[in-house]
């Protein structure tokens, strides 16, 4: 069988993500994102596309860069206001039977023994279809409100997360016993209190005695996902992430970037499959190329021009109203020939002017590359990354709520279907199991893995 | 028309939250606490009860001061295994259209920025129906999972709290205008940038710039809860609680409170009447007094012995297990002929050795008043309740899921609607409207208002 393109859907719980000016046509439903229904309706439509994952983006902070100004983000609703993205699941949970929720949180600024204890009850109440994506977070303005003079060093954040992912496994992994709660009416024990130990962590960052607060939940730790794209960030996704979510922009850079996690996961004992890959991209699909073009003229005629350039600050650091529109910024390669900077510089790889980049982007569909064009042709560019790259999916942002979705489920899912690259019925169990076949715990060659049974103890390892 | 009765449910997303023991019972469906149908059953038999709200407990620690041990709390599943209370109201809420929700959260251990979304977010999702119950946490086994060395001393904790307060005020009320949020396609400005404002909070213990990452939700600042009874935390009432769920064991100590949380409101400006009392009680409701009896002595059979002891000491501070139980314990009087101790020392307010406030802890229905007898009987001891203490009703902890509040609804409420004491329907609106029957908004006399308008700036005040 050939390999099977898998899907998520990209949001977030705010007035607009990622599709800038497009609130403001009159069949957007996105501003309902205030209401339980619209997330219930959006849940729902997923599942009948056996999308994956609804996957929820978070920032706890604006994007004040642009113009040295919270203005322009504002103006243009630019992931502004935004509400808290675990809150939303549990109902959309509910609704559904099979659709899993990956959820932002940042490693910076929530407590671990809390944030366990969250990610815990949401694998308990949807049954283990839980997922976290780890961030060190980003934005200055989110670091000043939770009383940190700025946003810590990028390499320091990463060591922070380390040491917070240590605490987290232990907590998840280690401190109770599948069979601690027994439930023993005859003998009166609920819990089996020498089945419950404390995880007694003493580290640099963090003090934890424990025990963890929630007894076993189906995964135990949720599917953990890793959106870091510097070196830093893909050393961090290789040791921790099951899922990767990777911003690139052709088949080389993707492969590149797809092929280097894979090699660096096997350095840390693990299997290359044991890191799925997804890619961000938009989508315009029409029933004919003619349709498709005529949306995007559509949209275009929508499209804003400073909400996009706010968000390129938030994401980049740099304020484009700094420069001319003549300059070139500098470029700083990284290890691989790629660039953390240049990735928010140019997606085509060719030196740009800050114009140029400004341009870029304002395009509908903001950054990511856009699938489009009639649903077959849609469909061939998605098998065309697949089988160029080596990824495992798609996390498909949305232009239209709830109609880009629709559109993808309704006219390229049936395509894909019929040329065996895409799921006719999902597979039964947790995230985990639906993803990669085995069981709903960790691998036993998953890092994480490592803190099970009596192996608890001092931070340094 | 008669003062109404206004019915909360108490209850905590645990294994077993005050029904010690009775988790043993083949009909106690308790343990499905991890399901959210369990929580949807529950809130849709609520609200066919017509109850104000469902009011969730939480605790962040193990009660393990008793014998200095968590065990026996383990054991008998006292309070543990616990999870978030938050993440299951949502679904409750979409389930139904009136009942409202009251969460827990501690001020000591979440950031006030975070935390002040998370609650606009639960405002938003549930259209208004969401109180906060502030506390300032006791547990000492919480504490030091949260970094901190021991538990804050109370009266620090609660000039702590006071500061947070402020904090969260000036997020939930003044930061975003009511009209900030505006959507005009045609001049593409989703939201004001002038009617957003930061708050630029500089205090002795939180630095919050802001602006709020919510726009406004319905009620903006929750319904505020508060429930502690020690004169530190009666002046934390009186100035911030809209309901605030007391204690107490016989008429004149309920009286007491009642009386000076009143008085102690007035001198912040506020009417006796904004402050709506509950009084915690358990509830054994038979269809005749014989048929109530049945109950006690089927649930005595059944009662656990050493998991009220941990509890007792997890609210107290004493470890009983090291007296003899002919000891007397110390009895500190306290400003009201209360005590602090003495309020978990004895219930019958004599004096009482450690023996017998064993026994007492024991009992079913633990240490709240029980409601007691026949349909009847019940409803007389309320209205009893009523007439002679001035609360507004009652916050019913459950010994038997769902039996106990089925009883409730099914034998009592239909005899206090028959005397007039009860409503046969809901009132529109909001918690607060429904509570209050005023707006939704907090009314401009409470502390909280201050904030409004542009009276933002500097920590003192």
């Amino acid at each position: 069988m050939a390999k099977q393109i898998l899907l998520n859907a990209f949001d977030m719980n705010c007035a607009m993500h990622s599709a800038h000016g497009l609130w403001k046509h009159p069949e957007n439903e996105r501003y309902r994102y205030k209401e339980l229904q619209y997330w219930v309706d959006l849940a729902k439509l997923l599942e009948r596309g056996k999308f994956e994952a609804l996957f929820l983006a978070d920032v706890l902070g604006f994007y004040d860069i642009y113009r040295g100004s919270r203005d322009a983000a504002l103006r243009d609703g630019i992931q502004a206001p935004v509400n808290d993205p675990s809150l939303i699941i549990p109902t959309m949970a509910y609704a559904t039977e099979h659709l899993s929720f990956a959820v932002t949180v940042p490693t910076t600024y929530e407590p671990p023994y809390a944030h366990a204890r969250r990610m815990s009850t949401l694998d308990h109440l949807t049954n283990g279809r839980i997922g976290w994506n780890i961030v060190t977070s980003f934005l200055p303005s989110a670091a000043l409100n939770f009383g940190l003079d700025g946003v810590v060093k990028h390499d320091d954040r990463y060591e922070v997360a380390d040491e917070y992912m240590e605490v987290v496994y232990k907590l998840w992994e280690a401190s109770w016993e599948d069979d601690a709660v027994i439930r023993d009416a005859e003998r009166g024990i609920y819990t089996d209190p020498a089945k419950v130990r404390p995880i007694d962590h003493v580290g640099k960052y963090y003090r934890v005695p424990g025990p963890h607060l929630s007894e076993p939940s189906p995964q135990r730790t949720p599917v953990l996902y890793q959106a870091g794209t510097s070196k830093r960030g893909r050393e961090f996704a290789a040791k921790h992430a099951e899922c990767v979510f990777i911003d690139a922009h052709n088949y080389e850079s993707m492969r590149f970037y797809v092929d280097d996690i894979r090699a660096k996961a096997a350095a840390y004992g693990r299997r290359p499959e044991d890191v799925k890959v997804f890619m961000a991209a938009n989508a315009i699909v029409g029933r004919t190329r003619a349709e498709a073009e005529e949306k995007l003229r559509e949209y275009t005629a929508l499209r804003s021009y400073d909400g996009p350039q706010a968000l390129y600050g938030g994401f980049s650091g740099i304020d484009l109203a700094a420069y001319d529109r003549s300059d070139y910024l500098e470029y700083y390669a990284s290890d691989a020939g790629q660039a953390s900077v240049a990735r928010y510089t140019t997606m085509s790889e060719k030196r740009m002017n800050v114009g140029e980049i400004m341009e870029e982007n304002a395009r509908i569909g903001g950054r990511s590359p856009l699938l489009f064009g009639s649903a077959e042709e849609v469909a061939d560019q998605m098998q065309g990354w697949m089988e160029n790259t080596g990824i495992d999916g798609f996390n498909l942002a949305h232009l239209m709520t709830p109609g880009t979705l629709k559109d993808m489920i309704e006219l390229v899912v049936p395509i894909l279907q019929e040329r065996g690259l895409y799921k006719t019925e999902y597979a039964k169990g947790t995230m985990r199991e639906k993803l990669f076949g085995e069981r709903s715990r960790l691998p036993d060659r998953h890092p994480g893995a490592a803190f099970r049974g009596s192996r608890l103890g001092a931070g340094e390892r």
